[in-house]
């Protein structure tokens, strides 16, 4: 299946090393990946999964494909800003967050909306919304979405 | 200035009835109220700044200006479904949430993404995600949003 | 009703009497009008209107309700450059074309594809194209976007 | 390079096999096929490309991935509707156009306007407007772009 990868541009080294783990993990098992195309959780992701041999998706916010990250296989340009963000949860057939910050949060909100399942590590914790299974490492952040998609 | 208004489209009676008292509360004072058309909180902030006068604009996730609640003045329609609720947040100077489900979730997201001043009577709360004013009436979010946009 | 008035965003001083003389024609009968909220005819155009009373929407390209021309009553950002013209005539009844480049060229092919009457002062003439009523004057083009409407 | 196809979605058995035959040019040049995804033109050219080992992305105008015909590797669903079409032109690096309706005509109008180079065969002729190098092959069309980008 496709999953997309959420988080935030600016990461720490435990949170890059998440994404990636997550991302090798994802292409192992035969997914791809769909992600923001930008950097921190999303570079992460995409360099994990394409070291592991899996095929990368970048839906980007400018109308510049070079804009993407080194690690994206398939980079679409959409000049819509924030308003990509629901392409990108769109696009997976299941939906992981790690980490994040406000687009982060505008990503799981979409996700809910279109009933994608949606895991998070370390991601916000949101009173009286159900659907985010939290979970604690990559590999089982997968074994959620792949259970439940 | 211009208020974005955003909340569920199925609301409880004590739901419309701070969201009609919002609309009213927001025309009063002289601002403009935006939302995504449709009915719920939508329908009752329109109703409400409507009869008190005040111009009401509704974004609508359809391609049709006629799917607008009969409160809205300037309907727009995109054609985009929920892509549009970035546009709900980016067409305000301040944003209030009256309760909500995942698309108000997306919103508050986008929201707090573009920096827009956010009070909220109800709706969710976000572990770690500063900015959003917990509030009890609708007076207090008007005067919430009014000192700091 | 309301009507997309569509043209360039650079215009010659005839071509900018013709799209003030348009909006003020359409205000003066009742009409709305709706554009893309920047300079040169859709200036052009809000300014007749909103002299003859009528009210005017600008729907733009950027983030920022500031871009809008002097003219535009109500303005909606939508931070999505060119994708936006696709909402400029979604949001209006008719279109109607003064003179134009290749933005107004792609929104007379969006016109036609959601079936919109569509009227011309000046403007593109593409083969074996039907549904594009070539007029002389600014009273010929909303007569006949009534007509059809 | 990435080229952009564009035409109609229902064709001539004449028009199919002329798009088919580009589809495997451009693969057969090394250059990946992006085009709205669905059938017609679209179709015809994915399964030439595909069928000569290239890679192809189709951008849809619906929510779901699967409205992508058979020959679609990529696929990426939006839910905008005619407003994907200038996601289309943004995302190759030239635009052929092979005939095509209303549609197709808004999509040259966006290829123009983002200054892509565009060949077309058999497609709208418009007065005025400069850009659009009509050839009679599918060979002749991606000479055309070859050379321009």
């Amino acid at each position: 299946m496709r999953v997309s990868v959420i988080g935030g541009g600016r990461v720490t080294d435990e949170e890059a090393a998440t994404a990636e783990e997550l991302g090798r993990e994802l292409a192992e098992r035969g997914h791809e990946v769909v992600c923001g195309g930008l950097g921190g959780v999303m570079a992460a992701a995409c360099r994990g999964a394409s070291e592991a041999g899996g095929h990368t998706i970048g839906i980007l916010p400018t109308e510049r494909r070079a804009d993407a990250n080194d690690y994206v296989d398939t980079a679409v340009a959409t000049g819509m800003g924030n308003a990509r963000n629901v392409l990108v949860v769109m696009n997976g057939d299941a939906v992981i967050a790690v980490d994040g910050g406000t687009g982060t949060l505008s990503e799981l909100g979409h996700a809910l909306d279109v009933d994608r399942p949606v895991a998070g590590i370390g991601t916000h914790r949101i009173d009286g919304v159900e659907g985010i299974d939290h979970v604690e490492t990559a590999e089982a952040a997968v074994e959620s979405v792949e259970r439940r998609a």
